[in-house]
């Protein structure tokens, strides 16, 4: 029995987790919003209670104290020495982690070497790791990598084709993303659907807030949708996904901006956002769609990229047996499953209208003639880190008492 | 019967080709290169004679000049009134030109306002097209667009997941390309395989230099895979295709150059030629491609990308009939086309090895029971001009006599 907490930093953000393992029951969770500025907000919900504070959270160090400060002030623990590990969602491990490792100080300063490749969240993993190792000592410290489930990609998909030297030299190529997510939601699949690993091919549909699509065959990633950045493949809440790279030097020129400004575009004002300007909120576009075009637009865009990627990555698998729905959009819109279900036809696809009704369930809605298994799958990022840091705890208590 | 000219202009070459029509004969052919340099090249073809020679020539206007000074000296002409129509190949019609037009001063006018849109390629035609109005008054100019194929194109998939301001400010959005060979292998497609237009869904694959794909339903273009601008879509002989868009702003940075420079790179020295390091010419990478890692990389990449659209589009159009090879690298290497077809299993392709060995021929490649046909089709873009130019001429004559 082992308290175990799954930390995922953003920039401005702490969300955690904090389970008791093995049951992988959660004891309470949380998160810290608006950190560096003077109105942070602070919420807590445990078994008993929920709570939230808006406060003035200077950086993630201060908004890790807070947190800890917290979990003993409401009794979640009796004292901090019980969390025997902490598990970090490490954005980008680029090429150098493929598994979740111990974070030791020369783990960290090779993580500290790849913040260029994900400048907006890797330093902001990197923080909450020094926090957390200072304040809890004793806890074992784990990263857990989103790009890690990719580096099974082969050579031909992880590539551009660009001057091989900038492969070599600098390490562009796709990196991939969700890859903590893909690990969880493969594993319930397979668990619930009874399909044996080793000879299952599945696309999943990681559509949340960031959305991407993952080939998977014999359990390993063969080919996913985001890139070198998480800019590219399919439109999501305010990304563009996959453009052609010409239009940044043209609007560079006609805005007069610098190409950053034109990628932090990409990133920040587009996808369903730029296309209806109505809202990044799925639920909101959807609600006027039927009476606004843009809205109507963005809904078209965000189904027809998918089912492309869907219909590029069955090509490359060779055959289909799966295709499993999750995240925010996945696991919780009926309405964008059945649009995208409807494209499907050349592969056999169909599913049940009432079995399609389910929301934030481990469900099969596909009907029985449907020659692909269609489910929808809740992704569980958090659990995902708690286990691999369960496992690489086990491990080296195995390895003391031998 | 009529004489017809087809000008393909680049930035430094004057392709053409003199048809007489209706009968499609070629009279005669040729190319200058490297206009603008001292050590341009002419070549000319005529049933007869093959002539080359290199001299200095400045501009489109001195090449056109010599052109028409030629045909009279090598007596392909008596006299060039007898030239009736000069069709022009223009590269980026933009979202003005749906169809081939007669042109007229303001229809000039209209087009120097596209030059925008493909920097490289429409100066280039425009200068052409006014040396030979000028000095063929009585010819009838023709403009043949690249992209006009490509207006049929649904909404979703002309537009990118930006703000919607600049689709409608800028005209940023999908314009593709190679619109006058799909137009033509359609044609002679349907013609050979005795399909209906209507009904018929095929993939053509545009092999050439640059290369693309199109999905057409119903004789018309559906999705195209070059974008805004030709790098994009699949790799070709020094385009990268597609590449996530933040790799320009990182490659500006590691680099120290301008993003335009990256752009150039993406342009000139990607493709076959930056993954193989070898040549950008199909059949030297693959002479290599058994011993040279690099070679087989590119060579790999190169089908990948170009699986994962008819992938991609046979999910778009629902039902595949047809998949089409043409341009240089599809009409010409059996082996490419081997290795895509095999590649397309989760459809039902099947291609005859046998049937396979034609080269540069209408020949359908698929066996009896491939479930769908595949076929190697020849291009033809200046015999597709030429008939746009017969058939503007004669309207035009008919208007007069009526």
């Amino acid at each position: 029995m082992l308290k175990v907490l799954a930390v995922n930093a953003g920039s401005s953000t702490l969300k955690w987790k904090l389970f008791q393992m093995p049951q992988a029951e959660t004891i309470a969770r949380g998160q810290i919003e608006r950190i560096g500025f003077k109105d942070a907000r602070l919420e807590i919900s445990t078994k008993q209670n929920n709570f939230s504070e808006e406060l003035m959270i200077r950086n993630h160090q201060q908004a890790v104290d807070k947190l800890l400060k917290i979990l003993t002030e409401y009794k979640v623990v009796e004292r901090l020495d019980e969390i025997k590990g902490v598990g970090h969602r490490f954005v980008n491990g680029a090429n150098h982690f493929a598994k979740s490792v111990i974070i030791t100080d020369s783990v960290l300063k090779e993580m500290e070497n790849l913040v260029e490749f994900a400048p907006l969240h890797n330093p902001a993993n990197i923080l909450a790791i020094k926090a957390f190792r200072k304040e809890l000592p004793n806890a074992m410290s784990v990263a857990v990598f989103d790009t890690g489930f990719h580096q099974t990609l082969p050579e031909e998909n992880i590539i551009y084709a660009i001057p091989y030297e900038y492969y070599e030299k600098f390490h562009i190529q796709k990196f991939g993303a969700h890859g903590i997510s893909y690990r969880y939601v493969l594993q319930r699949f397979l668990e619930v659907s009874q399909h044996e690993e080793k000879s299952t091919n599945v696309i999943i549909l990681h559509l949340g807030s960031g959305a991407s699509v993952c080939a998977i065959h014999g359990g390993r990633s063969l080919d996913t949708s985001m890139g070198f950045s998480p800019v590219s493949g399919i439109a999501m809440q305010t990304r563009s996904g996959d453009v052609d790279p010409s239009l940044l030097i043209y609007l560079e020129e006609k805005l007069g901006v610098a190409s950053k400004d034109v990628l932090q575009m990409l990133n920040n004002k587009s996808g369903i956002l730029g296309l209806s300007g109505v809202s990044s909120d799925m639920r909101e576009v959807m609600a006027v769609h039927q009476d606004n075009d843009r809205a109507d637009l963005a809904l078209k865009v965000f189904v027809n990229r998918i089912i492309k990627y869907i219909g590029a990555y069955a090509t490359e698998l060779g055959r289909l047996d799966a295709v499993v729905f999750t995240g925010g959009i996945g696991e919780n819109i009926p309405y964008i499953r059945q649009l995208i279900c409807d494209k499907l036809g050349i592969f056999g696809v169909a599913i049940s209208d009432k079995l399609n009704e389910e929301k934030n369930k481990e469900t099969k809605i596909s009907t029985i003639n449907s020659q692909v298994e269609v489910w929808t799958i809740p992704t569980n990022e958090e659990l995902m880190i708690a286990e691999d840091v369960v496992k690489l705890y086990s491990e080296s208590q195995n390895k003391i008492s031998s």
